[in-house]
């Protein structure tokens, strides 16, 4: 059986909610597409399965798309041939299925009549279906089935004077979760939605050049400055004048996904002031303080799960330690031999160490449960390689509910917490405890005292943004390309 | 130097016309993305430089378009994944320059209100950039630069109730040659436009299958049964209840492009009733007529001035000779020596057989002239390989202007005898003597006593649609994919 | 069923003897390598399968050799790796089957006692199996099944004071056909086995550089001049002190392969003194004056068949018809449907042409009946394009034997000539009368009284160089790379 | 400039002793190959340019073998041709240059008077070119510049009766480090050399099968159990009679290669009884108790920096943080901009977090120091990230001499320990203190009181394997395939 790494089974691999892309955008640098490159790099973890970058050059725009990991997707002459001092990029999370639209390819590039435009989205809007019958039914017509497309569209039809405006009046049909960063041939602009659910950050570059980007960690890496997070609402256009800001929505309540911290960003990075490595570390300490054991061992399971683990750990006052190893050459498929081994898809990721393990009481920290399928492997294999107890702490509350703003997470029905309890997801785990951190734990853990200022929406079933209960059904003529 | 076999120094190798693309399509057959693969094999002489197929399924439309050959865009998994008993695709024609716009993909596949919508297109649109203006001005936006993209918005825009009704509103607004295969989710449908500038047939195939094809040469790999010419003007539709025929235009006289039987077309093809092949024979020998010359062998310049060298040696009683090899493992690029080899780009093509040409009078046929860089070479390479004599006859009339509908031609600047007198052009390729078919020899080849029927503006100057004479400054953004 | 254009369903598609290789190389030449390369390319009809180019620079040797054709095998970066003014290169024929051993890269390059070495074989040694049973013994190891590499293992293993005299020493053992090219770090040697079976010239190249070539038609891409044919039995060694030629065998005669000039070499070559196309053209003639026949038309099986048939029309005076049209543009693989299509195999590459056919008397003229499956069905294809009667003349006698002198042939059981009379063969192939040209007809067309000085043992039995006839049981270690 | 990811500017990016192969073996599966892909997989980190597998039926021995990692070299056609129920295979150390030999490719295979025969090998044998001179000699020629091609031409050349006793007189001659695993068509074979420079294990497989690895982590993931490290000297025999044990050599005193604790080995693998991450926190230990230091945090230079890091924090009660994040989808090669990035190489892999480290005290630790010149970049590099003070700390003894037994290190010249105080390394990296392990630090913390049983020449110029001080001058003629 080939396998895909992102099944095991009928079951995915990497039991985890699924970040939905990465956004870089560069103004004013000689050499602006090798930075965003750069960038797309640092930002790869938000999305491997493919990358995109644009450039306009004297009203040229020239792009290169293309699935695969941003150092396989771009070579040398590919960037040689991305003029121009403004770029923009993107990085697209893996899709579980083998087939994807390679239509779906961002940033998105078109002409319309004030000229050319290029777009890349990061998040998902919850009325992208009516806003797409609405288009078509004045006879747009939809090369994709990405959101970024109707945003597009949306701009092109409106009749207001200059681009800003038109991109105003655009953003305010859309409901949903967006940190966009769009490109005409005169200025780079960036905008986070009213909510804030996605992050996106502003830096300096080169002796006058500016960086838009969904994370700091991809400022380093360019030498760029960090300025200060866009703020949810905000739209940011650099051009020839500098830096305008711009708040075109009515005030309302921020709402970071919360689940940036527990899972989704690189631990270097800082989103809204807060760091998320350290907030992990808080995360496991505050698990630790809602549920003890007692216990030989804090093992995380790698990579996501380790500074919560050493937060546990550093709180618990029980030894840290690096039990289960993980193989970072990792490909895109395995070839399983015939006579099939247990849990291959996970053991070909992880290898518990049992010299580490064996007899001992085992406290593991993983970040979530989504379907449980990964979580059940990994505490057997811990348990076959000699624990005497296997404690599971998972540095985040159950996730209960499907998100609708930029993370691929299954149906409800899918979702082992949906269903079941805790003891109930402990027996089907089969641990010997099971515990999830609480939902006020976890704003303790990011400085805040209430969920106020977050998204929990997959831990709460609070929605901050409404979307039809009963929504037109969808469809879309599916556009596949293979 | 690495030479792209398009450029040699700075000319194109091949100094022809270029076609822009073959169209095919299938309906009702259970394998029909894989009969439409090899009716674009057999169509590929149209098209070099990309393919593309789209099949439908229960709405779904799925797609594998990319660069390269046809033998090399399709393997298995992707026609395996081309589901559906509804096909059509596209060849597309090897570009001069080295980078290409992966955007310009056909068939090109858009979602609109009333469903998905497939369409490819052979051809030219002369008002394509005042109806891209107007739509633009509308609010759509173009994600390419092919005509096409401007022909699926006029038809997704129509208020009409059907499709059909919709894609005659469409039609209505172009100006120029186009063939089309378009499909939706329940029809397959082929229009040629009034003019029939390119051509286009219908057949059947499987127990009840149809086909729609450039040229009759793809209907014998694929076991099908040529019906009839698609007729200028007509619009066919094949759908549940069998093949309907639209003539949704007013009556006009037909241009069929002469330069199909010249140079485009495949040998083996018959198009509206003359087989091309005998119409390239009688061609070389109306040429012979009216230009005679005393030789000792008649040498075509391959492989496509063989059959009009074999009419002319046939006619003037000179014996046939191959005394120029063609190597058929050329591929895309080759690699120079920095110590630059005479000729190189001919060469690495052709290579003269000196012991049919030393000490021989010589009549070179060759199908046209362009620039003349090429015949040039060849006149100086057969030469040097001894020939006594060098007369060169070109099957066609010079051409002294460009075409606007859908072949890839230099400006009027570029070709030879638009500036050159036949006297100085035989200077300049250092011929004995040349000479060219004359338009009413061409017509008599064509078994026509007048140049009604055809259009043959690139030798006359005649072209049957109008064009703006100052039109619309171009400033289409460039959309470059590299 | 994905089709390996060699097969078509159990029978090869190209039902011809094939080619093993083609040898170039060049001494002092700056861009050596370079060079080769083009002289490969214009060898490609010689093997289609692997390529490969050794240089050496400084007693470095440096080698580039994969599957495929020249312009897809080497890149620019390649060739610019491949230093020095020493190179010899190798083209490989394509073989049936799916796996090749691709340890059986040419040239080979290994390095010995007395330094580098790289060799380029094209032949076959009758006595291979034995003498590798013997430097096995002696404790040589073999890391492909390459007669090449028996032969530079004899070298290796001579106890001769200089590299001639060890290679003189090794070929004294050789028994079979071998055309070869040689190289160490200061020499370039072509030898040609004594009898010559397989062609080699010497020619020159810019200021003070030589050339050697299995072909002539590989002299003229590179400028080269044509010096002579290497001799049956001579050894040519090109080094600082110019160009010396050896004699090392006994005289015996000449048995120059008499395929080469019906089928292998290009038309435009030049073997020991007669002209490929002009011996071609009068091999038709011949065939004619053996075999006439009432007829409208003479169409060639292209390609290979074109030069006989034009020999045959012009003695017959019949009219020469391309009347069956060749794709150029097959690639290596193709999809059939399902639901297959009759004599698909022959239809990828061949397609008759009706206009020219229907009605008509014709004759089919191909250069050689192997398995006659192909031939019955380019009859039948011919036949239900209308043609009233179709006459096939084949341009070599009746092939009755396999060659084992470095010719892929199928055994005897498979060879139709060898088990059945001309009477069952026409009734095999459905055609309403077969002629094979005579031997006699042969000889005279090149120029010859008699099968004195050729090798006609795959029409005669006749075989020059005596093998094994109950042969030490092949039992070689198949060393399969995938 | 295009930045292979081993160069950066002048200096290698990984500036770590490199090792050279991992080897693994499979004794009578039904899925042979494929547990051997497996554990190449698992072997990965013991290199990673280039992956080989070879398995034998009836006979044959099939091999594929190619440039890359185990994911990207082997397809699932690749593995269903390699079939039988024996295989080995090898993977092989990513060199620093950009050009390889590839015919340097294992696992050897060789048909030789006796059969076939497949050879891997991990290790530096370093009488090697004196043997290759004496095979030479006598004749045998060499088609790669790997030892492992000189153990099977002395292999070849044995007179001995049996395959098991002629690998033992080739042995017998061979001075150096070797972990090999042969095969020929009836068993498989483990050598490790008298001095066990390296590791080799023996496990059960399947129902009834035998695998040989270099190291217990390949076993987990085929579900193999552990059986007992192959000793020092000892050739393990696997074949129809089941496994039998040699010690073809005189007893001597075991060097277990100390740097395989230190770096080589995966932390989850058991070397002679002693967990390798186990030993790395005892080393850790050791180097706080040897160094102490105050500061606020300890941080490793991932990934393999980390164990000792946590032993370090461990004992030194200093909170263990992961300051340093390394970036996991480091490519080939990377595209640096043209106005260049300081520290561009180190950048791509790793970054620094400033949230963890301004304005602390930051103790730095990791497993050497090879050029120094990475040391020094990742500590200006936390630097700037606002460390207060930053103490490195080596959990090695200083570098001072080449490794000459199957590490690749650069010459002594290169080492910064071998020409530079400690003092004067610290101010080179730019540091606030360097410290670095003790070797009897080292020794304590792989449980043994003094230097026996390891090879520690790389830190004491004690090579335990006397080896030519002034060498035959190797005059090899490089074979270089590129």
């Amino acid at each position: 059986m080939e396998l895909l790494l992102e099944r095991d089974d009928d079951e995915p691999l990497d039991d985890h909610f699924q970040d939905e892309c990465g956004v870089f955008g560069i103004y004013d640098h000689p050499e602006a597409a090798k930075l965003v490159y750069l960038g797309l790099y640092a930002l790869q973890h938000r999305g491997q399965e493919s990358a995109g970058i644009v450039s306009v050059e004297e009203r040229i725009f020239m792009s290169h798309r293309d699935r695969g990991l941003v150092a396989d997707v771009f070579h040398r002459p590919d960037l040689d041939r991305l003029k121009g001092d403004m770029s923009i990029g993107h990085v697209r999370y893996s899709t579980a299925g083998g087939s994807i639209n390679s239509n779906n390819r961002q940033p998105i590039v078109v002409d319309t009549a004030q000229g050319g435009m290029a777009m890349a989205h990061n998040g998902n809007l919850v009325n992208a279906v009516t806003l797409r019958r609405q288009l078509e039914r004045r006879g747009s017509i939809f090369q994709s089935t990405m959101d970024t497309e109707v945003i597009v569209h949306l701009t092109a039809i409106s009749q207001r004077s200059n681009f800003i405006e038109r991109l105003i009046e655009a953003l305010h049909q859309l409901q949903g979760a967006y940190a966009l960063v769009a490109m005409n041939e005169r200025t780079v602009i960036g905008v986070r939605d009213p909510a804030g659910f996605r992050p996106l950050v502003l830096g300096r570059v080169g002796e006058k050049g500016y960086v838009l980007s969904s994370e700091t960690c991809a400022l380093n890496l360019i030498e760029a400055e960090f300025v200060r997070d866009i703020q949810p609402g905000e739209m940011v256009v650099i051009g020839p004048e500098g830096v305008s800001s711009f708040y075109p929505f009515p005030k309302r309540g921020k709402h970071l996904c919360i689940f940036e911290y527990i899972y989704f960003a690189r631990p270097d990075s800082t989103i809204d002031g807060i760091n998320v490595y350290e907030a992990r570390k808080r995360i496991g300490a505050a698990l630790f303080k809602d549920h003890p054991v007692e216990a030989d061992v804090v093992v995380p399971v790698p990579d996501s799960g380790v500074p919560a683990a050493l937060g546990f750990a550093q709180a618990a006052d029980i030894p840290f330690e690096l039990g289960i190893i993980r193989n970072h050459y990792v490909g895109r498929t395995f070839i399983e031999p015939q006579q099939s081994i247990r849990h291959f898809g996970v053991k070909i990721k992880l290898n518990p160490n049992r010299a580490i393990l064996a007899g001992k009481r085992v406290v593991l920290v993983d970040d979530s449960i989504v379907r449980g399928t990964t979580s059940r492997k990994i505490v057997q294999m811990v348990r076959a390689a000699g624990a005497a107890e296997v404690h599971v702490r998972i540095s985040s509350p159950p996730t209960t509910h499907p998100c609708f703003y930029g993370i691929d997470t299954p149906t409800r029905n899918e979702l082992l917490a949906a269903n079941h309890t805790v003891e109930q997801m402990r027996e089907y785990i089969t641990a010997d405890s099971l515990a999830f951190l609480t939902l006020p734990g976890l704003y303790h853990a990011v400085n805040s005292a209430t969920a106020n200022g977050y998204c929990d929406a997959c831990f709460s079933g609070d929605y901050p943004v409404a979307f039809p209960q009963h929504p037109e059904p969808v469809q879309l003529t599916l556009l596949k390309e293979t």
